[in-house]
């Protein structure tokens, strides 16, 4: 293995994953990983850029930022990409109206969006929220549409709560591509656009960044398709 | 295409599916389809061979029979091939001890199962007890094994009720399935295992047999496969 010096030369950007990386959600907010919080501090202050790069899908920006912020990490809403605003751009360029099948922390992103006589479904990590019912109506809703369009924020199959594994949104899109016969598209990590959006708004090509996460496939191998480097940490999701 | 008379050639037995062929379920238990009590009446009449194969897994074929018998129809339990029987088969040949993720209406039929300390999971048509706590607990039991084993009674995308199109188990078993990293063993149609059990009850053979259901996939292609001819309605799934 090439020395660290070697395998980091020319990185400009560092982009950090949150769930696993930074904390492990769970009972009362979860809790920060142990180091997390003097890391992101250490490399904000070092000569990298360093931005926020996460599939969260259950909370708004500005509630994951407030509870972050409450447990120490030195970050702001601005720093953060995430993939319901990246959603919102697509819907609004596309002129899609969406049935959200979303956890009800993250539905306020979507307060600009129309949602009446739906045209595509937006899923996203709804946590509880993936009952039978809930899950029912989004079929039903596309297999009303002549071109059903799936979207799904991220594609991860599993994260990590203090509490133990918990099913991400991934399984519940293979669900609904196979009830519908469909391929939905993902929104956040790993496609290659949103890594774009992200690398642009830190102002940092691919071959100058780096992507730190727990996720072997949205993370690692996201990342290194879109010709960055990546670094898969222990914790979180890790097995 | 070949007449009718050609296609039915050595016919000697007929493998009927049962919901969206003979009744669509619903509210109070659903409604026969049009012409199918008659049609299997004929049948009987006739030098057929009859056989019911179904992948109803919500109900215990006692409770399933008792539905079609209040609807008119002329059928016993002895005639009916059903998934939960094959699965309890199954389950005591390989000294499995499962993990239910089923429908209360056929948990009966796993009465003389031991599920204590489980070494492998069961999924059938939960309907809403596909709630994301059931869902995750499935999930967390199957990583927690050293080789997961799931098994699904059936993998249909959907069946139709009276009130509309109903996700069935396949996309739930997809979900795991992704999830987990594994592959699901299918019990019931399009299982070729499923279709020999009904063929020896009935004692044809393959060509001599012809399977009519609505599923393009469960009945028809099942069925070819397994070397038998096969007939799909335009009624319950068929769009």
């Amino acid at each position: 293995m090439a020395a660290w010096s070697e395998r980091l030369a020319g990185v400009r950007g560092v982009l950090l994953d949150i769930s696993g990386v930074l904390y492990d959600g769970g009972e009362g907010g979860g809790a920060a990983i142990a180091g997390s919080v003097e890391a992101v501090a250490r490399l904000k202050r070092s000569r990298l850029k360093v931005r926020f790069c996460t599939n969260e899908s259950q909370k708004s920006r500005a509630d994951l930022v407030g509870l972050l912020r409450r447990l120490g990490f030195d970050v702001s809403e601005g720093e953060v990409t995430a993939p319901a605003p990246a959603a919102c751009l697509i819907l609004k360029q596309r002129g899609l109206r969406p049935h959200l099948l979303v956890h009800d922390g993250v539905r306020s992103e979507f307060d600009q969006i129309d949602t009446s006589n739906p045209n595509c479904v937006v899923i996203a990590d709804a946590g509880e929220d993936f009952s039978y019912r809930n899950m029912n109506k989004a079929f039903q809703v596309l297999m009303e549409l002549e071109n059903p369009v799936l979207f799904s924020l991220g594609k991860g199959r599993y994260y990590k709560e203090t509490s133990g594994l918990m099913l991400d949104v991934g399984p519940y899109m293979k669900a609904l591509e196979y009830a519908c016969g469909i391929e939905a598209e993902v929104v956040g990590k790993p496609s290659p656009e949103f890594f774009k959006s992200a690398l642009q708004e830190m102002g940092v090509e691919a071959h100058e960044a780096i992507m730190i996460g727990d996720d072997i496939v949205g993370d690692v191998g996201g990342a290194q398709q879109y010709g960055m480097r990546a670094l898969q940490v222990r914790t979180g999701k890790f097995r």
